[in-house]
């Protein structure tokens, strides 16, 4: 622990019980502890993560709870055994835990670590840092950055360029990868590729914005908003299917355009396994489908193997599949140099205050990403 | 057409309706037409999918059927166009074709081709060429080898080196190269991982056997019957798991013997949904499961598609993914010299009269490959 770190006391949006409004209250915040960072919260971008944190989609979640892990801030204090940031460091708050040590970090195969805190909340010690009258509060994904101070695993926290808008490079902490490295590093498009996107929030445009950049021939955004139209065209789409307002099934809309193929790659970036199963049905024999969107814990779809004897793929990834502390500070790079455009998911910026609406306009589509400045 | 090819008059073994015998029978064999090769098969051995042509378990069979698809013979005539063999050139006969010249063939990602035969009945031209009391007999893969003469397309035969025994080379027609490729060449399996095999016929062993030349540290076999372990060690396995002989479920055991982890790579070389679901939970969080046996057509397991947010893979092939014409050779050159060496495949030698035995000792379980001497 350090001795010059004091406990603060600051306002944070409190999740009391599923499917509840958010209360911002002030809380109590202890110092970070060992091998810990706390962090000066400036913005905050929403994503549905955050949505399912509070509306009881995940079932290992306590209450109350702090949501929010998409955020970029300053470092305030830091624990012992600390190197990779000071105080005072700009930094980004990462979903992924990265400590470069263990087994899983040395596997090239995986983003996950062994401090991972995707499926707990409380930190590493099983404790937790937030208290509200006196009462312990819990940590999402390690990070619960809807809070004006949080504490974090050095794990889950990287230094970042102080040219990076604070309010725009929150969103590398999880949305822009996990649709851009979903579709860039884990299907890994080739040019000429024939893509399907299906789901257009943060992160299906993401997917779009990769397969554009990766110089997919056709790319199909799928969606039941019609008003997505227009911004998929913007991001990158070449066709967009409304399966509400078709006169074809989504299956027989992509043969169409595939040529009678069928897909090279599928992305599902709704959370459905009805979904996951069409996109299954759209790809071509040799296909490769990316589950990137989580479900509800019962839901389910039903296969035959024989569907893969032909060749196709099915696979996922969490946060496109990037190794937190090692490669997301890439894509920030490439972002501050301007080589990847995130402007337009922005949608909108809210006070602390008024996060239940932030909450909603997300919830019924009309945002992508709304900054919350704390 | 040739016109110097005439109609043969020879055996082959009919199966005339689901679920009976096998009966011998003269049949008439036409001459080939055009890029189609007649050849006299010396070598046949027999495998499952055999068994399920006469059983039912393919929807497109029709009846009466020729079944055999792992051969060796000798080009009898060739139909005109045909410029890759010669009367007289030893050759292998192959499952999957490779015409060279389609959408499908110059694709790297499948190894399908447009000629195909794998779910029809008859040669491309939808004729053919067996007749039996003047009414046409079917044809299973294109291939129909067990008969003392068949016509298979140019895109299904390769000349082969003289120095390959043709009672021993069938076998890289399918069995082979369907357990070997599926972890060379589909899942890749690199040194020292953990791999698990379900099913340990041929296919199984061949993938054992790839496994181990692969490098792999831990080779866990998995069948239901005990008489399997003395030949799965032979073959490489470092363990040997039955499933109806065991005090712990086989997912447990495999989480103790590799530590935790779970396995980098699965074979399902049984052709079960069950089977599929149980390897898909024994992998680790980022392993890859290869589906190789094929299922009933009503066969389907349950999955969520959470699962695949870790980076588990699912994906599949036939005969090892190797596209036939152009890679199998290699195959085949492998076991000329020697590299590769397959005579522990081979259980028995029986005469086609004695066809319904083969049949037998494979569906018990008690061969792996029988040849059938034509």
């Amino acid at each position: 622990m350090n001795p010059y770190s004091k406990t603060i006391q600051c306002r944070a949006a409190i999740c009391f019980a599923p499917n509840q409004p958010l209360f911002v209250k002030t809380i109590e915040v202890d110092p970070p502890k060992d091998n810990e960072v706390r962090v000066k919260i400036f913005a905050n971008s929403i994503c549905h993560s955050d949505i399912n944190c509070c509306t009881g989609v995940y079932s290992f979640i306590k209450y109350p709870i702090i949501p929010g892990h998409e955020a970029a801030g300053i470092v305030e204090s830091v624990g012992k055994n600390v190197s990779s940031v000071v105080v005072g460091d700009n930094v980004l708050l990462l979903v992924m835990s990265y400590c470069g040590l263990c087994l899983l970090c040395k596997n090239a195969k995986t983003n996950f670590c062994i401090k991972q805190r995707l499926v707990h909340t409380t930190m590493t010690d099983k404790t937790t840092r937030f208290k509200f009258n006196g009462q312990p509060v819990y940590h999402l994904f390690g990070i619960s950055s809807l809070s004006e101070y949080t504490v974090v695993d050095e794990a889950q926290v990287i230094k970042i360029d102080q040219k990076a808008r604070l309010d725009r490079v929150c969103l590398m902490a999880c949305g822009f990868p996990t649709g851009y490295g979903a579709v860039v590093k884990v299907a890994k498009v080739e040019p000429l590729s024939m893509v399907g996107v299906w789901g257009l929030g943060a992160v299906g445009l993401a997917a779009i914005y990769g397969a554009s950049k990766c110089g997919a021939s056709i790319i199909i955004g799928v969606d039941i908003k019609e008003e997505k139209k227009e911004i998929a065209f913007k991001f990158g789409c070449t066709h967009f299917l409304n399966p509400t307002n078709s006169e074809t099934t989504i299956k027989e809309a992509i043969k169409s355009i595939t040529n009678g193929f069928g897909l090279d790659y599928a992305l599902e970036c709704v959370g459905s396994a009805n979904v996951v199963e069409e996109a299954i049905e759209c790809t071509s024999a040799y296909g490769s489908i990316v589950v990137v969107g989580s479900t509800r814990r019962d839901d389910s779809f039903s296969i035959s193997p024989n569907v893969f004897l032909s060749g196709k793929k099915l696979t996922g990834a969490l946060v496109g599949g990037y190794k937190s502390k090692l490669e997301i500070p890439n894509l920030v790079a490439e972002y501050v140099e301007g080589k990847i455009d995130i402007e337009p998911f922005f949608t909108g910026n809210v006070d602390l205050i008024r996060i239940n609406e932030a909450f909603e306009e997300l919830k019924n589509g009309n945002a992508l990403r709304t900054v919350i400045k704390m």
